[in-house]
């Protein structure tokens, strides 16, 4: 017989007695996902004024904008800040963690012609790595992985703050747009181009040099998956000058692909291999 | 010299008159893609409440919070399931198939305290699986990978009660949001875990065991797709506490991936491998 | 100690002075993402009249539904158009171009029943060459290649009539919904079938015959990507009835499938290979 | 000591079973206000073409967007008219009703001409009356007496056809945005023309000819009103070509306004006056 | 010559050092109005369950809407009375204004049984009252001055609590729906009826008694205005069983109409009139 | 027998070439009802910054959000009061008219501050002028006759500079708020105080001095409308320190209200009355 609503209501609620961690109550307010996208799309206009949808940029109005758009980007990303590193440290006092959240997002804001001088090499070295790229303009208004990068240069000034949680949100944010998963915490050096870049992984330690490449479906990952390498270097260096075409695997935290390699397409390394080389992989046609 | 406006249009209504499958008139009324995306949005909220964007919840509201999600859902579910029940059976009454809806509706509802375990055990399989989760909070709040394997919970158990179109609308918008497609007809164990999982395509007939681990562009596929084949077994076995790393390709109803065993990334596998092997992609560096 | 608010500001729009390509202000007006978004998907429902969302089509209101739907696609992408129109040929006329974009919106209204017809053939042909498939309708609901295709024959028109950005903005809005990257550039034959297809990409000059199927992670790309090979066929030739699976990356110009070949998951290509072969990667089991 | 909010849920909860008519629960739906509002709207604009926010009407296009706004309203308003319908004969067939909406909502369609025809009447009678008014496109953006009137002559048409709540809804709707209170029962004769409208009332059973005038503030009500009266002619009669300024307010069912007469401010009437007669309120200046 | 639109800005700014009052910076928060309108609406629901919108209320779901709608309510308007209260008292903590609105919100939800008993006699006074009142449906779904009343009653709690600003905020709310003007501060009876409504005025210290009708236009006003009488009762008392007709003007603190009488239309009245007394204004018929 | 809906559809398009003024098609584009309202919108928070809803001013912020409001309405503005110049001279070039209304948006913000400057001056007037108000935050929040006496600021601006159409759809959207209803072409000096307000109708050619005050249901209208007066002024004069009682009656252009007279509730005037006279309307209770 079927059981009442009321029944399978209370169902429900005595199973949220049960399962302690996938229940959020009480005690946390976590980052509120909207107020991060949408702050994190703020930051991209800052990026690239003029690009956006209705607006109309210039000289006259572009001071206000700016300073709008600043102003506004302070007081979402503070808020949400605070939330995150009061989730962190769960004793500590809520206006000692506005202070930090403040000065964090300030500094963010100090990084904006730094990340902008940086996204004009990765908007060039598109140009230049891409045959079918007709113009800048085209690169700024339809390639994802110029978008990636973007987020990541972001994400990653406030992973290296220590700020928790947000930068996930935003990589993710990108990642579900992209396809392309770059964790906050990689470094990566200038002029950076991904091509198409659906499935690219990119993990938590790797070292990406200048001038590196890198198409659909690369992951840079990990040997070992085990818990208590959490904190060592599990993911590969990449150093500069590399191309690294479609569907290859590189891993390992000692995996290093020397300066100016090409990897082919769906080789699998767990090795390094030396700068100037090519690695390629095997079959046969029947 | 140019058709007028008016001619065109004439143009595409005759096509209309021509084509037959394309054309969706007067007898059927597909299920909103919107409302199921909807319902599936509060059935997440039940999973894990307290984790949605403005919610405070605690223990004054939990209950009518549930209680109004729990209502909410049957409302929306039973009539699109009516719907998607009525296009398979097109002689059947339509009050016959609300009532068939409303019995799966609330068996789904029934079921809600059982995908939660399964979910909390999942959520600590990512968290032992992935050196670079801080905590079960940062898997749930940004994890793609628990979204499907959550998403697939549901829509394999609509699957299973024999409910047509719906479990498909469910896996189509979770592997546009994450890029991971999981077919609602595949059978999967507990302590499942997908790491960034771009890419990843799971069959409808895979029946995949406890404590698995994927990472992105795993295809667990079929060897044959002649159509005669769509009753049979056409995708592969994966035992318990197989890991399967990025890229590899499985394929085939009898390729069994033996208890315990590795497959390298890029590995392209038709056959079985036994319990406790591993499998590894060869590459040459020149 | 930390600058003032206004230094910080100041300091962004200092930046604004220094970095030429990456601020689009005064001169130019780009199209608006939002707006070729909105016709794409007004022409989508053109194609299929029945399935969008709320609509109830009859033979009473399919004629005024249709003669509304095409009115608002010519208001909407001839305003588009003209703005790209204007960013390709700066010099131009606004007059002249309004007229160009006019023409070009009214030959792709003009081209909506053929590209019906061949919409119907890749239906047909996702509906024989998947066995999961249970029916047209199931697989123009919620197959992403079907999608992916549709949006390529229609930006591909567009390419084909010289409209910069917008068959760009049109592939990469469904690049992220999908995973799939169709160049508008390539060249596909008929009755062409993607399964699952995240991480799919295919390059500018890719020619492809009738009857090809693409599952998901195939990339069709260039071996070179030196600037100077912008205008030079870099992308492989798939003839007619070739079968291509998960995850192999067959790469440039001179590349030539025969006619009927299988490539098998996994494989890297450079060569090509006769017709009627079959290509598979290698590896070993330990 | 403060009830516990679970406790003062309980004692609303009880509040519902004790006030019978002020809960509508189970049994009954009720005409969906905003689909109301909404067909209401697009009657509107099928009676001023051109004259809708964003839309550019031309030759080509006028065709489409009228017979698309004709099948919106037969949808919207005859699900509605058969709630209403429903509502008043609770023991008919659900079928029945949906047959007589149909019908009304047909009827109604069919008499769009003929408002029109009146409408443009009431639109020069704006512009001979008021010496403020600058041309017809004024009035039309701009008057919202003639707004009130329109409404007006559409819900006096569904009354007439007997449908209940649906007129009322629509009279209130336009009472809202106006001040004007106009009974969908009055009967109004041609070339009607309200100025400023704010607070006048004109009751249900009120007659009034051709070429009247009201001001604002005017009252055509009724003298008694016991319960009783309800199917009695319970407000006056206003012949051809009167003037009422502006707070008159005249009562009772035999109260006969006399052709051509003209009602000064203020005034107070509960009898008739001769045809051709000029009333006005008295007052001292001290 | 024109100044620059910079210079304009600048005149702006400097206007804003000059004017006070008019500026609201740093220091305050207002209460929002929206959120204010937000959690009305949801009283108002909470007072008429099944009359809104897309709502189907039955024995099955009463519960945890009826809980959830108390939740959302005590969460939307203590945050606002706050506001309030903070702003009322400049010098007090934010802690102890929180206490305070927290109690003035619950016994605001403790008194909706007694509100929704009066709620019922305002209804069934409506019935009686109107011969043009089909059901008590209609006057929920439709009366003007039924809703105005309903806020009234919900206003005037809140202002007998000493909330400042929100219920001002309410009754404005609805002045501006309704036209009817009911100072949260008039002490008004039971079985109220208010028919049309636009253009009552019903001042802070009226006092009305029960079975009040009253009509459109009425003003129930002060008759000196002075600052200095702010203190003071300064507008009518309305006895018990009293009708008012449309545009009747009452006003002076020590004015009472008898229990009983009857005021006409447009009267303008300055001092008592015994109980049982019809006062009626004059005038001539020329 | 029911005409089947194309023939419906016809008649309304028959209908369509018979209806000359009622039909806006082709040539003309009228002012955007919305943009015009969003632009108001604007003007008002730019007169009363920190009372917008979500906003928090502060000195860091007022100079960007100043500047980012006044280069919105300029390019709100200046587009629709193009169209309006255009509608109102047909022949004339559209840069023309751009350039004009170039020119009368800017000296619109150049009286910002002066608007401002008697704005602030209004306020104090209604705060001296009602005992019920409490402060000038609490008029400014919620007194419908500042809204409309601010709109009629700027609307009259407007106005004088010959702006067609759009002061008209300014004073009737907020007459449609308010009830209050002010023609942008009276001239109305300082400190003006409306209270209440409902019903309120000020004439085009009405002239009003400083310190006056009006309370609910005043006309101040014409004595004759025949359309040949609509140069001639048809409206009163109200002197300096008059104030006028609810519901009174002002009628004719060479009425004058000598300064600081009362004028009685109700009362109807067609003449002068000397400065410091006081009026009242008669009655008799029986």
């Amino acid at each position: 017989m079927m059981k009442s609503i009321d029944t399978l209501i209370d169902n429900i609620l005595i199973s949220y007695e049960k399962y302690g961690g996938i229940n959020a109550q009480k005690d946390v307010t976590f980052p509120n996902r909207e107020t991060v996208v949408s702050a994190l799309s703020d930051l991209q206009a800052l990026i690239f004024p003029g690009f956006k949808k209705a607006e109309k940029i210039d000289s006259e109005n572009l001071k206000y904008t700016t300073g709008e758009r600043v102003n506004r980007i302070i007081a979402q990303l503070t808020g949400e800040t605070q939330k995150a590193l009061l989730y962190l440290k769960k004793d500590s006092a809520g206006s000692h963690c506005f202070k930090l959240a403040e000065q964090t997002v300030l500094a963010l804001i100090e990084e904006i012609p730094e990340i902008r001088r940086k996204t004009q090499l990765d908007v060039k070295a598109a140009l230049e790595g891409d045959p079918a790229a007709r113009s800048e303009e085209e690169i700024i208004l339809s390639y994802p992985g110029l978008e990636a990068i973007l987020v990541y240069r972001i994400a990653h000034f406030l992973h290296i703050y220590g700020v928790p949680l947000i930068p996930r949100i935003m990589s993710e944010h990108v990642h579900g747009k992209t396809g392309i998963d770059i964790h906050p915490g990689a470094e990566i050096g200038e002029s950076f181009f991904i091509d198409h870049g659906t499935g690219i992984v990119i993990g938590e330690t790797t070292v990406i040099g200048n001038r590196v490449k890198l198409y659909q479906g690369v992951t840079l990952g990990a040997l070992s998956v085990r818990k208590e390498m959490s904190n060592k270097k599990r993911h590969p260096t990449i150093e500069d000058d590399v191309t690294i075409y479609a569907g290859a695997t590189i891993l390992g935290g000692k995996t290093v692909i020397g300066k100016g390699s090409t990897i082919g397409g769906n080789v699998w390394l767990t090795e390094s291999v030396p700068a100037g080389s090519t690695t390629i992989a095997k079959q046969d046609t029947i």
